[in-house]
């Protein structure tokens, strides 16, 4: 059964806890979360909704995933400005139907990425809706934000996290029938896309653009090469020695091209970095160049990268 | 026609300007905005999402009105907290046949009002969905902010806002025909809620307790007084006074009683404080009290107050 919005509200406090402390010192509960800004550095804040029908089906994962999900997606906004999560709101849209159980479920989720991020919850918004969609606002802190616009020639290309096993296990879930046991850690990628704040804060002072990777990794390259004004070669072999035998073997079972997964996949919440120095946990993958071409070198020859990656408005 | 996802960011951070300054060192355009808080006071930080066919229908008002009222309706939540409105993100879910014009009339509305509030949107989220939703994350700034839970017996009661004269438009518009000239001004309050920033800011050093008003004002003052651990009691003549001539007009139209609009009507977006000194521009009307009781004096005789207003999850 489904209990009033104020009961709502009071089992989201409850299950969110009383996050006071960390500069936060109004939490759930009223008008607005009360926080207390650190006294040097910047704070960085971004917003990312998941909609079902659109990011997820609920035949494809749990509402636990779901949760989790939503609140990870948001997060690597974060990693990728080299920032540490500091607080949360989430608004939740939910069917009339929806019974408390489904949304504790949900709450639950994000309740355990809010825990392993040491990001509380401090506030949100429950309405009802056609549609389940869950809206998740973070804040972050860092002493340097690292931009999109800060790549310079002579940068190499790094990456951390999984690349283009999401986009696999996306697809085997959309093929629907039971899935063969090569896509099952593809499938599980997808659910349970991984955090990657330890990462994002290693770009420390050297890296000096990042990225995160969340509409494909051409595109979201494309989008650093275009902000910071520069070229960008990608080597096909470092990437698919960083994307792994999983990749390879997700692929095979979908008859895919791994590389294409990796490139034009989308889904992979990885984070991209240019830096001259290595980033320790990154991988190299490419070269940032003079000019403004973003190209694919493979066996020697170069082709011009396709900036294709997931569009919510393409026809 | 719907441009790409990528053409309508474009489009979006040309809507919202180039928001640096007032503490904003990135806008638009990057992984996450970038702030810089400032040195003393606290940060407040609200979210709230204006969901079609739950919040409004297009039928009822303009998309103008839509993207004005989903950010003003956010702004209260500042207002009530004794803050200024400082800096905003948008997240927008829209349908896949929503055109590019659609859009920039949503848009213009947020643009609308985010000058008046003077506070910039400086970044967000576009996403498809199946129903439009507005979802708008504030962030504002007090040197001391006011909670629901300060009232202390003997403080009065105190409003500055519209009342009951939003719901009464919502009546005539869900009546849906060519409604009396007696309700021209009761939609309009419905579609395009005032901002109450000034009156906020005005709750200063005197006001014990603040709450803004949007489930219905008998609702939240019963919030008010729960946090605060306080007895309520409303004086019905000086909330009539203070609602005016404008919504008896109104009620008359719609054949309803003015002080049960005014009192659980909601959709009003007023603002509600207690203090022991008048606040400039607030009309006084109740007391506060030892106890834990809200009650309604009319007429020489006290009844105790429902606390019934909006729920979203009510059956």
């Amino acid at each position: 059964m489904a209990s009033s919005e104020f009961l709502r509200i009071a089992r989201l406090a409850s299950r969110f806890g009383d996050p006071v402390g960390r500069g936060i010192a109004v939490g759930i509960g009223d008008d607005a979360a009360v926080l207390e800004p650190p006294n040097s550095g910047a704070v960085v804040w971004t917003v990312d909704a998941q909609v079902e029908g659109v990011h997820f089906r609920r035949e494809w994962m749990t509402l636990l995933d779901v949760g989790w999900r939503s609140f990870v997606a948001a997060a690597s906004d974060l990693s990728a400005m080299g920032a540490a999560p500091w607080c949360a709101l989430s608004a939740v849209t939910c069917p009339a139907e929806m019974t408390d159980d489904a949304l504790d479920e949900l709450t639950a989720g994000q309740a355990l990425a809010a825990r392993e991020l040491r990001c509380p919850v401090v506030g949100g918004n429950l309405t009802r809706g056609s549609e389940l969609s869950v809206t998740t606002t973070l804040l972050g802190t860092c002493e340097r934000p690292i931009l999109r616009s800060g790549a310079v020639p002579g940068d190499s290309v790094w990456i951390a996290g999984a690349i283009g096993l999401a986009a696999a296990g996306l697809r085997a879930l959309q093929a629907g029938s039971a899935p063969p046991d090569a896509l099952s850690v593809a499938i599980e990628t997808f659910r349970r896309p991984a955090i990657l704040t330890a990462s994002g804060l290693l770009l420390g002072s050297d890296a000096h653009a990042a990225i995160d990777v969340s509409d494909g990794l051409a595109a979201d390259v494309a989008h650093l090469a275009r902000a910071s004004r520069v070229g960008v070669v990608l080597d096909a072999a470092a990437l698919l020695e960083h994307a792994g035998d999983a990749l390879v073997r997700a692929a095979v079972a979908l008859g895919e091209e791994p590389l294409e997964l990796a490139l034009h996949g989308g889904e992979d919440y990885a984070l991209v970095a240019t830096s001259v120095v290595p980033i320790p946990g990154f991988s190299k993958i490419g070269q940032v160049e003079d000019g403004d071409r973003v190209e694919l070198s493979q066996d020697g020859r170069r082709r011009p990268l396709e900036a294709r990656g997931f569009d919510h408005f393409a026809r």
